[in-house]
């Protein structure tokens, strides 16, 4: 029986819960592996939490030296790019295997890192920092290695699902459920990075990675948050048979790809638009699989521990026959052969269009609208006028779109704003497809 | 650059998949894992098909040892247990590797075929064999290896879950849908492994052994069909909030497991119930993770292709890195620490029940029926009373029960059964809430 030494780095949520799952699991992991895995050492300023939790202050490292020395792999779950980053240096420098669940860390810094790792002769495993306790990553790599991905989409941060959730079912706006989603501990005091979208595109930036073997390219993925969004327009998507999700999308076409966050239409037959709370879902497409999903908790505590510790547990069952580095490579690509695709600009997309605009005395509206389009042979699939309660003669009009050039719709949509009887933003919400 | 030479034993629907996969996508798979995977060989009795789909009649396999020789792994997609089991045997006597697609061959010969590969120092991986091209194989092998597997719940077998779908969405009769679903190549001429849960129960044998880590026991486990399900109770369910799906069950409860395959009552709420028409899911609950739900194609040419080839992959990614077999174990476990956990009989499982009963002249009826549950100290969820059009003193009454021991439900049902009013037989239908 071999053991393998694990140093905890940042024993906050994630450090906590590996300590947890550990202690609560340590017997059936030895069953599956026949390796004895042992917390070898842990770095946090906070002494206390670690002597409560792990009741032995023994385990208390004096530095980062110290916590490298005592470990086999070294487990980086400070979050933040800064000291994290550094930490992250110094234990690969030190020819140590390192885990983390830092999708920031990845998004912005992972080609230095793996550099570094394969300078030092040890690997980086990650699947903690994508969609929490799924195992997304081992899914893109390993599962479905036979297909080419053409499309992955994902719900991808449970704090904007959670709020999303509430909007539909309860009608709350989206104040009044980002307020609920942080007294109930599934937003922070500062949500600024889950409502603006950027935590999903650090976690969007990493899949692209995967599922085309392309490098890191966080500066030209488009994010969109949900700080705009309407009740009304999370009501109209209802009735028209849709939900409206904050999806992570990377797209393969032709030699381009589409990396982004926004929020997205999508039909309500389809299992994804069925994700309700803070749970996140993928859903991938490969060109002769299909679409395969994967559900569960995208954050928490004992979840994205038990992701970092089936890497842990990965990296073990794979050097211990041997190897020196974990024996599938950072993205599933061999180094040589990752790709450079273009990353389309967001006006050259093209995507399915849900548009609502507000106006007063809308005689000839609707045939001033529908000409827009067909000036741009852009097929409407559904339109519907919406009379408003409280004014009689002011109305919605919504037009839902199936395919069309992002461009080509900004320039309708300046156009209807710019029509006299239009009161009011023109609101544009993308509509995607996905699986039929 | 290293080659991997593939010998595909049977051109079937899978093997000629696995043929067409690789075809469209061994460039990707080159890229991905510098390895030049190769089809070697193949063995048919039909040489048109081999000629007519691989356009080279070199490839046609004089005989089973013809084949092996070719190979570094030896693909077994004939199906059955016979040739399949027979050839399998002379693969790893040959110390060749084994993948196969067959649930039956592994779920009633398994034990003896990996003690074969053992003595033989090579391995047989079985991904496609479960759920089709759903990784569920990998994410309880690998995916969620740092948790207990609690429970595992899934919909199997696509030619039942696209009749219940029917059943329920059109209002289709069993045989009407079953019927359909053999025009469209959903279901077999003979439907008798389908329909009557066996299928499923191959599957869930497969399941339970990764899951808990214990031996391949297919005879141990309960399996009830769909062939008796009534459109009715498929209705009343819907009314009541549930979808009737065929569930394979695999669950710890303290040292014992049971393993079974039924119809079953699901809440709507619960993502699995949403699962329609052929596809395939299956639903782990991990002690720390909670659940997490995998779903994709269960069945059809490309899509278990897919699956057949990431385990052929995983493999050759695995042995070319030094090992000599892949380096997990075949269940997950190593061999010395698998258990014997004790199968529970069905009569000593809890479970919910949906009942229903059918009565004229129903004056006293609920009185009784309500004691005799009371009798028994178990707790009536829900009970209904349907008048029926046709005959207005005919009665319907239905009760739902959370959590009952099915030996005290029988013995109710017994009582019921007997009731003077009573006309027609109960029927009774398991209920899981599965995760909250």
């Amino acid at each position: 029986m071999s053991k393998f030494k694990i140093g905890i780095l940042g024993f906050g949520t994630v450090g906590s819960g590996v300590f947890n799952v550990l202690r609560e699991n340590h017997d059936e992991i030895l069953a599956k592996t026949g390796i004895d895995f042992e917390i070898a050492s842990i770095l946090d300023l906070d002494h206390e939490k670690i002597i409560s939790v792990a009741g032995d202050e023994k385990l208390i490292a004096k530095d980062i030296d110290d916590l490298i020395n005592m470990s086999d792999v070294v487990l980086e779950l400070i979050g933040g790019t800064r000291i994290a980053f550094d930490f992250a240096k110094k234990a690969l420098n030190a020819k140590k295997h390192l885990v983390t669940a830092n999708k920031a860390l990845i998004a912005l810094h992972g080609t230095e890192l793996f550099n570094l790792a394969k300078e030092n002769n040890v690997s980086i495993l990650y699947e903690a920092s994508v969609a929490g306790g799924i195992p997304i990553i081992k899914a893109l790599r390993e599962g479905v290695v036979s297909n080419k991905v053409e499309w992955v989409a994902g719900i991808l941060n449970g704090t904007t699902n959670y709020i999303l959730t509430e909007m539909k079912n309860n009608g709350l706006s989206f104040q009044t459920a980002l307020s609920q989603a942080q007294s109930l501990g599934y937003a922070e005091a500062d949500p600024t990075f889950d409502i603006e979208g950027i935590d999903a595109a650090h976690k969007i930036t990493i899949i692209a990675s995967i599922a085309f073997g392309v490098s890191l390219n966080f500066n030209d993925v488009f994010v969109e948050g949900i700080t705009n969004l309407q009740l009304k327009d999370v009501a109209y998507a209802e009735e028209l048979g849709y939900r409206i999700k904050l999806i992570g999308l990377a797209k393969k076409v032709n030699q381009d790809i589409e990396v982004r966050v926004h929020p997205t239409l999508i039909s309500e037959t389809q299992l994804v638009a069925n994700v309700d709370g803070p749970m996140n879902a993928v859903l991938v497409m490969g060109n002769m699989l299909g679409p395969t999903l994967y559900y569960g908790a995208g954050a928490g505590s004992d979840p994205t521990a038990s992701a970092v510790l089936s890497d842990v547990i990965d990296l073990a069952r794979s050097i211990s026959n041997g190897n020196k580095v974990f024996h599938i490579p950072s993205f599933g690509y061999e180094d040589s052969n990752l790709s450079s695709l273009k990353f389309k600009k967001i006006n050259e997309i093209n995507s399915g269009y849900y548009i609502r605009a507000n106006f007063v005395d809308a005689a000839g509206v609707l045939a001033k609208i529908t000409s827009l389009f067909a000036d741009k042979n852009i097929s409407i699939d559904e339109m519907h006028q919406k009379m408003l309660k409280k004014n009689q003669t002011e109305n919605d009009v919504i037009i839902v779109v199936k395919n069309a050039q992002e461009k080509e719709i900004n320039s309708i949509i300046n156009d209807i704003q710019k029509m006299k009887s239009n009161v009011g933003n023109v609101v544009k919400i993308r509509l995607e497809e996905l699986a039929k």
